[in-house]
């Protein structure tokens, strides 16, 4: 059995994550790794078995024996790296979000779409144990109807502040995840946004025209109702989601680094829950690229569509709109906003 | 030490139910009960030693004996009551809501602060053990500022349908209670409130003009933000709450019959929460009245005051509003639609 | 209809429970407390509107009218009383343990049962609703045969140094109630004891030839298994029960004051379990009594037998003898040690 | 750096399981694999990068270049590779029992000692994620001295028949972890040893000479006492253990799935925990291996030692004793037995 040859864009936390991961897998090779500060990282390559490094990321884009490319670069180079993919035939495994700007996902995705070639969108959280097994038991028809959604999603502590007003804004940068999330497990396309946002945490966040804080009201197309709530600030990672239906509700709570309790005459105590997402989803992160890799190999359907993306996106944009102007936006406004013909 | 005499009007469930709890406190005599079906309730007059049944209220205001008086009868014929148990200087515990009419409870209200008497509204969840303690914890700063208050409180079964209409809709009938859970929690009044309903549950709600589920987005005015959930159908009593500050978050369950869990090779398995509030705020109920007549024999302020009750309403009239104008709603707003000056 | 009018025998916080509880029940009457300190509970009698109050527990035994008597007293008169009583024909309920010696105990027993009075004896654990619910799923054959029956049963704190060599030793002062559960949930008797018993809380339990901790090993006679683990000293009280069997397991927690959680920084807190016995088995207290009389009313047999009482002391005497003699020892030997014929 | 290179000797299940585990340590060479079916394992071999395999595992004593072997073959063969290994001057990791004969582990382990080779013992659930933390949390004082140790251990369904008379006993197959853990808990070895056996699950076990429930009563050396209690089918793998002492009680519960739940008008339903070792283990063996490896590299005590192997072996003899004369046995009794002087 011939093995997929890959290369990786952007060597970064995610960029290395990913490597890793897919090392794991008999099936791939990761030919080439490309990053801006290529001799951080040829060490680290040596170590995990990868050929090439390179500051160019073109010179993957110019091998024909690399099969696909995993884009974990700056969100702001993804639209050029995809397009370029496109045109090459390679395969796309491209983090979230796509693009900062609707209107440019649009293009590369209608490239993308043009050229054949598969796109997973990185939503990892939809491989997460928890999220997974619930969305099969609401498939299965556990739940009956789905009439509510909430999602319960907050960072341990806010990102550096250097990052904040390059993140995109929280609904892009973070909610972008629970947006996906939300679709996942309702099985149906948002119709109207609210947005109830504020800062409470940091300041920092209302310096960079951000927020820290928000309660987000959806209204699904399907009917259903749901809310997620946000905050940068937990002190560990708070990543929760109830669906509640016509027949009954399903929850998922957060994982543990131990089940280990104790119990004294003060009171009963419990470590805190894992603290950040490269620990709560780390298996998630695993099987998100075992199944990119899969439909290649099986040249199937990929589990998280470049639509999934835009979706989400499209929901983040709509949530943007919402707080603006503090109102209920429905999403279909955002494609106006954006000059985007469906 | 002599008892303190009560007359309780309206011998429906609740009525009953305050009864049975009042008969338990030592300085407390039932002299009177009124109903108008006071032939229904004789023999259980009698057993629960319940000197004198009366179908006209009126005989309990005549009775210069008692000293307090309990309005359980149907909402619309609160106000009336309310007024002549103030100028009679009768002490006024009352069922929520008030009355459905804003503009009335403001009225019967400064009529009863004239008149000196003490008034408790009948929010029986702030006696809960779960919702105290929370409450109390709160206040003791272990969380540090709130952020993000989440009451999930979802009926077992929808109601009658000839009660729909005459119930003054889902927000002023039951979510009532969650809006002045919330001002207990967070400490502080709403300042907006944005609705998502649908009916999802039956659609004789929207026949009767109502509807059956609801995502309410809370805006307060220390800045905290708030979300409610209700269903009319969990198939049992869904009450849970949470409350998310700046060092920390805290939650509370359901109550349940007992805590056997089965584990088998089919997976594990334990019976569901409590069925309705009769079994899931029984001790609640008691403690509530309870503090009611320690008000009285100590004179000190009882614990939830008219402006709580008013205040709830007020919440419940800007919920109605933003659903139908399908806007967020500020609180003030009611204010202006009332034709009320603070 | 008229009301069973009622003996309490013995006012100490056990007496006064019960009288406490039987006020609630409307087929019943407390005619008359007694107390070796009547002048104590003079006061607590009239409040809670008991007629007599008297020092000589024999007005009780005289007065015909008296259809049942509450053995509250102290362990070491119980035997005198229960005979007094089935000769004078009224119904017994008794305290736990029925007596220190076992010859006597079965004396008594016999006694009582030509006398054609019904008896129970005082195992309030069974009407828990935990206990009790769990011993319905095993009765329902949820777990298939039973293989493992595993009791925790710890108290909060020592008992007051003057009560402990008057206890009868901590198998028939303390464990006598988990060898009552222990047949309850497996339905069947217990064929052998072995003890490892420890002083690990505190010496003074061995200066008066007692321990503290215990791992109590039972063969039931239909085979099953099962271990008590004991300590005075939990800082709370710890009741927990796992049953086991051929298609799963049957578990019991610790009831709490609230489901109150705290998540921080620090980690995750909730307040510890209940205290002791009276708040944790309030609610089996009622239901105890209310069986008791139950029985009286419809004639039926009484839920917790003399045989019960019997069976649990038995054992408790066998696991005395494990102790001493540091072996495994047959139930049946105490028969022979206590001269009794079956 | 220098890659420490690696024997495994043994291809079946666990033999794999470290291969694949010891190919993610970058510090690590598996250079030879030895199976008698060595056929059977080329494949796997090849995939997993591993260069050697042998039906000889002379070849690997008889390589310079191997500094460490992993003994996962037979329990019958392991004296014999021990000798040879120690001879070699390679260190060992060797899978539980290390032995079926107390006197011949106490000679091999002779020979390990004089040889100064490390070994280690195969008891992977020292490196369990629950169990380790509680470990830690006692070794830190938070409950005190230790008074009482439960460990509830039951798999999920008995092994093959043709297992059952190869395997030495349930407590040398089984409960002999449960003995390692009850020592790495309490801090101190046994000194007693009293169980309650039966066949209750099925009759093959008698057949065998051997049982499938215990109840294992422990005293041990520092006057804690202990309860292990075993059964060959729980239909999932139930590993739980309690550490109660003076100041509280720490507990461990198992692993699930997910943390997923269903709440319906017919009870809450999780799905029951993972299935048996592989899956609740599988982060412990990982660690196990690291942790031998990385006293190799850093020329370190291993975290489980021979000594800890023998003591498990010596409780297992103990049990196997008290369960034939059906009384308690000292541990040291088990020297006598063997001839093993001290």
């Amino acid at each position: 059995m011939e093995r997929i040859k890959i290369g990786i864009i952007g060597a970064g936390r995610i960029g290395k994550l990913h490597a890793e991961n897919l090392k794991q897998l008999p099936q791939v090779e990761i030919k080439t790794i490309s990053d801006i500060f290529a001799d951080n990282i040829r060490d680290w390559a040596v170590q995990n078995g990868i050929a090439n490094v390179t500051a160019d990321y073109q010179d993957i884009m110019r091998d024909p024996e690399i099969a696909a490319v995993f884009i974990c670069s700056p969100t702001d180079t993804h639209i050029a790296i995809i397009e370029e993919a496109a045109k090459a035939g390679k395969h796309i495994f491209c983090e979230k979000p796509i693009s900062f700007a609707l209107d440019k996902t649009v293009q590369a995705l209608e490239l993308v779409e043009k050229s054949g070639v598969k796109f997973q969108t990185g939503f990892n959280r939809r491989f997460d144990h928890n999220m997974s097994r619930i969305q099969e038991l609401v498939r299965e028809g556990k739940i009956g109807d789905t009439h509510i959604l909430k999602i319960t999603s907050r960072d341990p502590a806010p990102p550096h502040k250097e990052y904040i007003p390059a993140s995109g804004g929280m609904f892009i940068d973070m909610t972008i995840h629970d947006f996906d999330i939300a679709r996942f497990m309702v099985g149906s396309d948002v119709e109207e946004v609210f947005v109830q946002g504020a800062v409470l945490v940091d300041p920092v966040f209302a310096e960079c025209g951000d927020i820290d804080t928000a309660i987000i009201s959806l209204k699904f197309k399907n009917g259903a109702l749901g809310v997620i709530d946000n905050s940068r600030q937990a002190h560990f990672y708070d990543q929760r989601v109830e669906v509640f239906g016509s027949k009954g509700c399903l929850t998922i709570q957060n994982d543990y680094p131990s089940s280990a309790e104790l119990y004294t005459a003060d009171g009963v105590y419990r470590d805190k829950p894992l603290y950040f997402f490269l620990e709560r989803y780390n298996e998630a992160y695993v099987k998100e690229v075992k199944a990119f890799i899969d439909a290649l190999v099986h040249d199937t359907p990929v589990p998280v569509s470049a639509n999934d993306g835009y979706q989400a996106e499209l929901i983040a944009h709509a949530a943007k709109l919402s707080l603006q102007e503090k109102r209920p936006v429905k999403v279909e406004e955002v494609l106006t906003q954006w000059h985007i013909s469906v």
